[in-house]
C-alpha cells in the first residue's frame, strides 16, 4: 500500500496467495495500486426507503422496552468523479452477496465501481434490502426463540457452498478444476467465498421486494440513472423501470438469473422505451449443480426471448455475448473476471452510445 | 450533487427534511458537497480472517447440496489519501450499527472516515463480524426452522428502539425532546434509525468475538495503526492490542460502553506501552432508559479507573472530556454530532502528538 501512484501495476503487486483452503490467504499487500490518483467531487453513503415497525421488548432482543425501529431501508454508497458529467450508474449485487461484488476484486484488482467513476460516471452501490448494511425485520427470529411463533415461520436463509459456486458460477465443472480458459481469478476463489452472506430474499422480505421501489426512487433522486443488476438482481432494473420508466435511462442486466416471460403487452411497451442490455459470460451449457436451473443457457435464452419481444415493440434491447467478439472464458462473476475492465469498456461504450442517442432525440 | 466543488457548503445544501416520523424524509439533495475534491491514492475493500464451515443442505438453505462456506470473516473498506503519509486509522462501529457510523452523517455532512483521509490518514472502516458485509454462521437458523434444533438455541438478535436511542444516545430525555444544547442533528434522527441492523454479537458469535483478532491482524498487515472503537466496540482496541501490542500504535476509545476493570497487572503493563485516549460526550448523568446501565457516567468512571491504573504503570492514557474545554452538548454519536469535525480535530491532534512522540523514542 505504500508504493507510489504511477508505478506499473506489475511492480506494485505482491501476489502472496497462500495454500488452497486457507482463509488467511489474502493480505493487504495483494491489493493492487491504481496507476493514478482517484479524484472525487464527493463520496459517502445514505439510505433510500424503509419503514417504521413497532415491536415488543422480546422482538427487539430484550435489552430495552418495546418501541419503533426502521426496517427494510436500502443502504447506498456512492462516489462522484471530479470530472465526468456522465450519467450515474447504480450497481446492484446478486444472491448471497452484497455491494462488495462491485468493489476490489477477489485478487485485489480495481472493481467496476471505481472503474466507472474513473470513466466519468457517478456510481451508486446499494446493498439489497435484507443484506449487508441494509435493514430487515428481525422480529420473527426473536419470537421463535421466545416460543411465541412456531419454528417453521422462520424465513429460509440461503448460502451457496463453495462446491456449488464452482459449477454454478462457471469457474469450472467442480472445485479446483477451472476451465482452461477461465477468466475468473480462481487462485483467489476463497476471497469470493468471504463475500457470501446469509440471504433473506427467499421468504424473509416483504413481497414485492422493497429493493425494486428503492432502486426506482434512487433513479428519481438522481434525475435519471443507468440501473445495473446481477444474477438474482439481474431483472431488478426491469422491475424498477416499470415503477418509473422516465428515471431509468438505461438498464444493464448482468448474467440475470431469468428475464421475465410474463410481462403484459403494456409493460413491454413501457420497457421498449428504454435502452436495455443483457450481458452473459461463457460456458453457459455446463451443469449448474443446483436443481432450480439446469444451465445458464436457460437464463440466456429467456433474455433472448425478452429482447425479441422488446424489439418487436420497437425497443432497443440488445445482447452482449462476449464469445461473439472472440472473448472467451468469462464466468458468472464477470465483473470480477481477469478481463473485467475489458467487459466494462464494452458496457461503457454501449451506455455512451445508447443514452446519448436517447438524449438527442 | 450537481453543484461545483468549491462552492460554499451553505450554498450547496438543500435542507429538505420532511415531517417527523417519515422515513422518506432525506433525499440525495440533503447531502452536502465538500469544499474541494478528495484525492485518493487508492480505495477499495477486502476481508480479514474468517474460517471454513462444512454444512448440510438444510443448513445452507436447501438450494444446493451441502458443502463449505466462509463464516466470521470481517469486511473492511478503505481510502488512502494521495498526500499524507500519516498513520492508518481503523474505525470500528458500535452495537446494532455498521461501518456506516463513520460515513456521511444522518444530516448529510462529511463523516470522520473522509475527514481523517483529508487530514492525511489512510482510513479503514470494518463491519464487525456478524453485521453489515461481514459474515456469520447462519446454520442454527435453518436448523431451528427444520425442527432439528430447539428454538431456544437461536441467538438473541438485538435492535434498539428509537424510544431507547433518544435517552441512551443522549439526544434528549425522551423522543422529540432534545437537550437545548444537543449537538446531535436531531432533525435527521430517522436517518440514524436506518443505520440500525439486527445485532448477533450477544450470543450469535464465537467467544471471544472474532473481531478482536481480525482487528489485531489488520493492524499487523498495516504495519501499525491507530485502533478506534465506539460504544460496544469501545473496548475492542484494548482487546486487539493485547493480541499484538506492537501493531497497535495508539487506541482511541470513543464513548466505550465499559472500560474493563479486570485486567491483570501484566496486561496493564502491556497496555501502558500504548498511547490511549478515551473520548466521551456530555449529559452523562442522565438516565439511559435501559436496565444494564443506569447512566453513561458509569462508563466514564470505568475509563477513569482504567486510565489511573495505566498511568500508575507508566502509561500515557488520557481522557478527552469536551465539557472541560467548554464544548457542550455532545451525544453518544459524537462522530455524527454537528461539531463532529471539531471533536475530530482534537483526536487528530492527540494522534499527531502521541504517535509521533512515540516514534521518536
Amino acid at each position: 500500500m505504500m508504493c507510489q501512484a504511477g508505478m506499473s501495476i506489475g511492480a506494485a503487486i505482491a501476489l502472496g496467495f497462500g495454500a488452497p483452503g486457507s482463509l488467511m490467504a489474502q493480505s493487504i499487500k495483494d491489493l493492487q495500486m491504481p496507476r493514478g490518483p482517484l479524484v472525487l467531487k464527493a463520496q459517502g453513503s445514505f439510505f433510500i426507503g424503509g419503514e417504521k415497525s413497532e415491536q415488543t421488548r422480546v422482538e427487539l432482543g430484550g435489552l430495552g422496552p418495546g418501541g419503533h425501529i426502521a426496517v427494510n431501508q436500502m443502504y447506498v454508497r456512492f462516489m462522484v468523479p471530479q470530472r465526468g458529467g456522465r450519467i450515474p450508474v447504480v450497481m446492484v449485487h446478486g444472491a448471497t452477496l452484497t455491494g462488495k461484488s462491485w468493489e476490489t476484486t477477489p485478487d485485489g484488482r480495481m472493481g467496476w465501481d471505481e472503474y466507472f467513476v474513473r470513466k466519468g460516471h457517478p456510481v451508486y452501490v446499494p446493498d439489497q434490502v435484507g443484506r449487508g448494511r441494509s435493514g430487515f425485520n428481525q422480529a420473527v427470529f426473536n419470537n421463535v426463540r421466545a416460543g411465541s411463533t412456531p419454528p417453521d415461520k422462520l424465513p429460509n436463509v440461503l448460502r451457496f457452498s463453495d462446491e456449488v459456486v464452482w459449477p454454478n458460477f462457471r469457474f469450472g465443472s467442480k472445485p479446483d478444476a477451472p476451465y482452461p480458459d477461465s477468466q475468473f481469478p480462481v487462485a483467489a476463489v476463497d476471497e469470493l467465498s468471504k463475500q457470501g452472506l446469509p440471504d433473506l430474499s427467499f421468504g424473509g422480505l416483504p413481497n414485492p421486494n422493497p429493493t425494486f421501489k428503492a432502486l426506482s426512487d434512487l433513479a428519481v433522486q438522481l434525475n435519471g440513472a443507468v440501473l445495473m443488476g446481477h444474477s438474482q438482481s439481474g431483472p431488478f432494473p426491469l422491475a424498477a423501470a416499470l415503477l418509473n420508466p422516465t428515471a431509468a435511462k438505461a438498464l444493464v442486466l448482468v448474467e440475470p438469473g431469468r428475464c421475465p416471460a410474463n410481462y403484459t403487452d403494456e409493460q413491454i411497451k413501457t420497457l421498449a422505451s428504454i435502452p436495455i442490455l443483457a450481458v452473459f459470460g461463457d460456458h453457459r451449457d455446463t451443469s449448474t449443480g443446483i436443481s432450480t436451473r439446469a444451465s445458464w443457457q436457460e437464463s440466456f435464452e429467456s433474455c433472448q426471448q425478452l429482447i425479441s419481444r422488446l424489439k418487436a415493440a420497437g425497443g432497443q434491447a440488445e445482447m452482449l455475448n462476449p464469445p461473439d467478439q472472440g472473448i472467451h472464458g468469462n464466468s458468472h462473476m464477470i465483473m470480477q473476471d481477469k478481463n473485467n475492465l475489458q467487459i466494462a469498456d464494452l458496457i461503457l461504450r454501449w451506455i455512451d452510445e445508447r443514452v446519448k442517442r436517447r438524449g438527442k432525440k
